[in-house]
Order: C-alpha cells, then sequence, then structure tokens
C-alpha cells in the first residue's frame, strides 16, 4: 500500500480523483465544521452514479456512517465506509447552485456553488452539470422533524482533524468539495483535505 | 378545459403521460393503501428531470404537500401541489427493481419493479433504466426517526378514493405505476388510477 500525498481542496472549489478498486479515500476536515459533497461515477460507464435513493432504501436509515455501504443506481456497491470519526452526514440534498443560493439565500452573485465546482471538476470525464445527483454530503448535519419533516440545516458536528475513510469496491472516478453554502458550514467557508491510500504501489 | 377519461394502471406496471403546461395530473388511489411512484421529465429536454433533493431542499421538508412545488434537477418548479386528499407521500428512495427485491426482500423471480416498469413506459422517449431518478412516491408512507435516521416502510394512510393534484408548470412527460413492492402496499397488489384536467380544449 502507499499513500498519496494530502491535497487541499480550497474554499469554494471541487477536485476530481479517480480510485482503483481497494483504494481508501480519506476525506478530512482540517478546520471542523465544514461540509464536503461528495458524487462518483463508475469510471468504466459513467451512467452508473453514486445514487441517495438506493444506498438508504438498503441502509433503511437516513444517516449513513461506519460499515455502511454507498451503492450505484445500478444497486451495486461503490464505496463502503471502513471508519468515521464524525458520525453525521446528509444524503438528502442536492449540492448547493446558483439557483440554490438565489432561492433560499437570496444571493444573485452568481456564484457556481458546489454542483457548479463538480461539473467543473468532471468536465474533463465529459460528466455535465445536469449529471450531477444528490451528493453523500460528508460532515453535512440536517435535522429532521419526524412529524411534520421539516429539516434544519445545523453547523457539523466535525472537529478539526475529522476524518471519513471510503473504501472503493469498483474503479471510480469521484470528485469532492469544500462547501460554497454559507448554512452549511456555520457561514465560515473553509477548506477540505483528502488523500487515496492506494490498494496497490 | 377538458377532461381526459380515467386511465388504470395495472397492478405492477406503468404508464407515461404527456402534459402541456396548465394541464393537471390526478392519481386516484381506487382501493386504497397502494403507492405510485411519479417521475417526470422536460419534454423539450429529457435531460431535464424531477428532483427529490432539489425539491426538498427547496421546501426545507422532507413531505410534500398542498402548496407545495416539485423542482427539476436545473431548479425550474415541474408541478405545484394544488390538491392532496392523503397528505403523505415519500420522496427519498428509488423506485423498487429487480436488485431491492433481491437485496431486502431475499426474492429471486427477476420482477422488474417500479423502475423496470417506468424504464419500459418510458422507452419511447429514449429515456432509459439508468435514468429513472428517485421518484415522488404518491401515498408512500416512510417514517423517520429523528435520532436515527432509521426509516421505516408502513401502509399508505391513504383511503378508497384519495387523490392527489398536481399542475404541470412545463411541458413534461412523466410515468407513474401501480407500485410493485410488497412493503409499500401493505402486500396487497392493487391498481391506479389517473386521469388528466387539460387547460387548453
Amino acid at each position: 500500500m502507499s499513500i498519496d500525498a494530502l491535497q487541499r481542496v480550497p474554499p469554494c472549489s471541487a477536485r476530481a480523483v479517480e480510485l482503483d478498486e481497494g483504494d481508501v479515500l480519506v476525506i478530512v476536515d482540517p478546520e471542523g465544521e465544514q461540509v464536503s459533497d461528495l458524487v462518483a461515477f463508475a469510471r468504466d460507464d459513467t451512467r452508473e452514479y453514486l445514487s441517495s435513493g438506493r444506498s438508504i432504501d438498503y441502509a433503511s436509515r437516513l444517516f449513513l456512517t461506519t460499515g455502511d455501504l454507498l451503492y450505484s443506481n445500478r444497486s451495486r456497491p461503490m464505496f463502503e465506509i471502513i471508519e468515521d470519526d464524525c458520525g453525521r452526514h446528509d444524503f438528502t440534498l442536492t449540492p448547493c447552485s446558483k439557483d440554490t443560493f438565489e432561492i433560499i439565500y437570496g444571493e444573485t452573485e452568481g456564484r457556481p456553488g458546489c454542483e457548479g465546482n463538480l461539473a467543473h471538476a468532471l468536465a474533463p470525464y465529459d460528466i455535465g452539470v445536469d449529471r450531477i445527483p444528490i451528493a453523500f454530503n460528508v460532515f453535512m448535519h440536517v435535522a429532521v422533524d419526524a412529524d411534520t419533516g421539516r429539516l434544519e440545516v445545523r453547523p457539523p458536528r466535525s472537529k478539526p482533524g475529522d476524518r471519513i475513510r471510503l473504501r472503493a469496491r469498483m474503479p471510480l472516478v469521484a470528485a469532492l468539495t469544500a462547501c460554497s453554502a454559507g448554512q452549511s458550514n456555520n457561514f465560515r467557508y473553509k477548506p477540505i483535505d483528502y488523500t487515496v491510500e492506494r490498494a496497490a504501489g
């Protein structure tokens, strides 16, 4: 096994990373209270993508953590969560976007948001913005009211240095962000760090 | 305004229906306790589809009902719920599929499930199975535990004759099922009825 050099996703941006089967993607919140939207596609056929609906259905749970599998739309395991310091993530909301900022925040500067940043990072793989699905929103804390279904985005529970480790179960191209939405990171736009533990080499 | 003849979706199948802007799709549960998975695509460009993540985010609520908008992945309103007798639907789970039956129920007969039935109904529009997203699961009752996130599929709250009316906000091709998953309909596989109130004609 070898470990890639630690990479930094600068605030309000995204990076793509290729993973082989068995590689472990490690996502670190270096300063605490930051969210990283994670999406993934099968490298062999990018029509196969990480599916929140399949993953939640098979776990019968909204909140996924160590031991849980993240499935593709074709019901094949894409990731296994093998370590999770934080324990609370979201898998229901689409990445923030230009429209999110306008509709929810009344902001009209046209910032691309995580959606635009993910599409930019995935452009070399010919994956356009229409194909950015609901992300696995790492460290995102969304409280749910069981009676009304009301959702409340709270500051993440992640502390400085908290990490999550996800083992790839097939060859993937993944992309991850340092989130651009103020509500998600307590209005402090911070970086996200990541590395890959390579199964081969 | 004119009203189409009432159509029946036979048990464990799906139908596609074209809607113009202003048309109202009426989905009826004729016998009670049945679920209908609804998906929709913009007729002008089917890369634009009904998005659970966008809709839930903008409503800040998991459970949508009268007055709520259902958004596309491009953050444009596709439907407005204008009447809702039942009041409880799900928008987190992907349609049941051959794999669902195998993974959750241990069933190996290879029934296509709502996913396969929706893809079959949408084949004339060149929309394949990989593009069937999380559906608006009409009448589906999924209870959520706010602490653990645990999901429990319960029998629908819909009584015989309960209906939901959705006004199309753009030209759409929609598809809807009579659900094939036992857990969703209390293990009684029933039909679903629908009609369209046409804005023009």
